[in-house]
């Protein structure tokens, strides 16, 4: 009969997929037990309970076991540590690791959610697909915010494909201080960090892997004075890969606004972005179509340049509110190359806006600047 | 005076970006120069020659150095080590690792460049902005080729948000042999490999950072038997992080096509894609403008529903030849929907794509297959 210690030493081979490290050196695997007729219950720790990796290991863990002799079939039971088991857990590898070895990368799962700071609601502008029009909905929803009275700040978490500074036509951050950077200032006065604010020519490309773009970005949040606001929207960059997954894990987001275009390719991907937030219970608070049709400026007959409207039918399967569609307008275009959105006045969106405000849990109060 | 002693201790704080590991402990440190006068000369061997990561070692080494006492400038001189050199750094730092340590994950800047297997040219089709296309031009691209008579493949890189499968009208691969997974075959007979093949169920989201994500893009180069190719087109997502920079160090690629859209928003992220590309020695095969404009089906007026078209000024100020414009077309947008993209026929693509074909150093050979 197989014993525990061969077990256990099959499955210092399967690895958590955030750090690399084994489940075993990690304490993760909490109890062996087996049956006489060849069936083995094992017990893993994980280190957060939502961990979206988590099937990757309970699948792990079976094709290594079944894979040895006299095994017959495999049961993988999942808990979670307790955040002091996984400070001690961080202190023992860490002691592990002997003089002049390498730091090992804390991952962002294990941290604590960061701090609200002064800011009363932070909502991320999500799809998965790229080109949809995300920062056009970040950046009118926060000008319509702007303009019923709220207090405003975007952090364009697109570190590699910025958009802010040029659609509202910033150049710069607002100044450095003893307390930290201070965002640019738009003509409304929405705060607005971006990281094309910070490099000497927007043309330059950030050429960073996943964790140094996820640090940047804790860094962009943490480090900025912000003060305080009542809404700070986050302008997510397409996929479902590292930004997202740090800011779902880290970031105390209340929500997230989901933007789509009318072609089932699109539909599919945000689908994707949309199951993510699910998997990793983050409220979705409504949909958006964007570019749902163009207006012809000759004829004004309506055009459906992606193929009719799908956005109410998408929130429906998806089980979201539907928001509305905004319209492919070249006039919106024009403000954005022009860094001029702010000057784009939409009855549509100023409905959506108040729409989003609504799904939000707490009705927003105003804050007195500090 | 400070000691060589004092500054290798210092730069035990300087990391690879890479790989987490300081650079003292890779051994990357070659020679440290101390004037008298505070002037410190220190050369550094980059594990590869073109590291895009360079200027981040050396402004570290340069930060760290400044702020010690009787230190008056740095000098950092970047060289590179041979291949001899990589191995054996690599077996040092593994051997350094205790028993029951995590392995190291193997940096792809350290491989030597992947196989070209039996295809003849492999280009990237790129943009750094998300939703201008990049698929759509694949797609066409793919078939255009394949209607001129070579054999053509699709490597969808795009993991988190593929799009190939539907574009091709596409379920599933071509089957499991012991010689690897075959790709799928659309109706003209261009082999297809996408993430979406591989999912049971074309909405779910893979949340995978990105080592994951890269190690994953390896293995539908390698472990997928394309056969004798003509062309292997990869489609990349948006942005310049963990794959374009993994395809650029490991993928034997012939060059890239680049896919703009008429706005300057996307033109100045499609650009810092350019500059990644250039920085990284990756040559450009020429910049199609999509989107460009819609026609009314009413009035038959052009639209310029993104602006006036800036593609041609756009590669002009690159320095990379300029292919053409494709029009914004429902049509378009429903024959992907339905998976028949092979359908479109565009006179404008078939000599875009006789364009790219010219730009590739050697002219294409017709490869019999085995």
């Amino acid at each position: 009969m197989i014993t525990k210690s061969e077990i256990l030493e099959a499955l210092k081979n399967v690895m958590d997929p955030e750090v690399h490290v084994s489940i075993v050196t990690m304490n993760m695997v909490r109890n062996v037990d087996i049956s006489p007729n060849g069936h083995i219950a094992i017990t893993v720790a994980l280190t957060v309970p939502s961990c979206p990796l988590a099937s990757t290991i309970q699948k792990d863990i079976q094709d290594i076991i079944l894979a040895l002799e006299d095994v017959r079939s495999v049961e993988v039971t999942l808990s979670s540590m307790s955040d002091e088991e996984k400070e001690r857990m961080w202190e023992n590898l860490q002691a592990k690791r002997g003089k002049g070895q390498p730091q090992l990368q804390r991952p962002g799962a294990w941290l604590a959610r960061l701090p609200k700071k002064e800011i009363t609601h932070i909502v991320a502008v999500i799809s998965g697909k790229g080109g949809v029009g995300k920062s056009l909905v970040t950046a009118l929803m926060a000008t319509e915010l702007k303009r019923q009275g709220f207090k405003v700040g975007i952090l364009d978490a697109d570190l590699t494909g910025p958009s802010m500074a040029k659609i509202f036509g910033l150049k710069g951050i607002g100044g450095v201080g003893a307390d930290g950077v201070r965002p640019a200032s738009s003509g409304l006065g929405v705060e607005v960090m971006s990281m094309n604010l910070l490099l000497k020519n927007p043309q330059e490309a950030v050429i960073w892997r996943g964790p140094i773009i996820t640090n940047a970005l804790r860094q962009l949040y943490m480090d900025v004075k912000w003060g305080a606001l009542d809404f700070l929207l986050l302008d997510l960059p397409p996929g479902t890969s590292d930004v997202p997954l740090t800011i779902y894990q880290v970031f105390p987001i209340d929500g997230v606004v989901i933007v789509s275009s009318p072609q089932d390719l699109a539909g599919m991907i945000v689908m994707k972005a949309i199951n993510m937030a699910k998997v990793m219970k983050i409220p979705l608070l409504g949909l958006v179509e964007n570019m749902s049709y163009a207006v012809c400026p000759h004829c004004s007959e309506r055009l459906e340049v992606f193929g009719p409207s799908k956005g109410e039918a998408l929130a429906k399967a998806a089980g979201i509110p539907y928001l509305g569609a905004l319209p492919l307008d070249p006039e919106i275009s024009a403000l954005c190359d022009e860094g001029k959105i702010e000057e784009y006045k939409s009855p549509v969106f100023a409905e959506m806006a108040k729409k989003v405000i609504s799904t939000i849990p707490q009705a927003p109060r105003i804050i007195t600047q500090q």
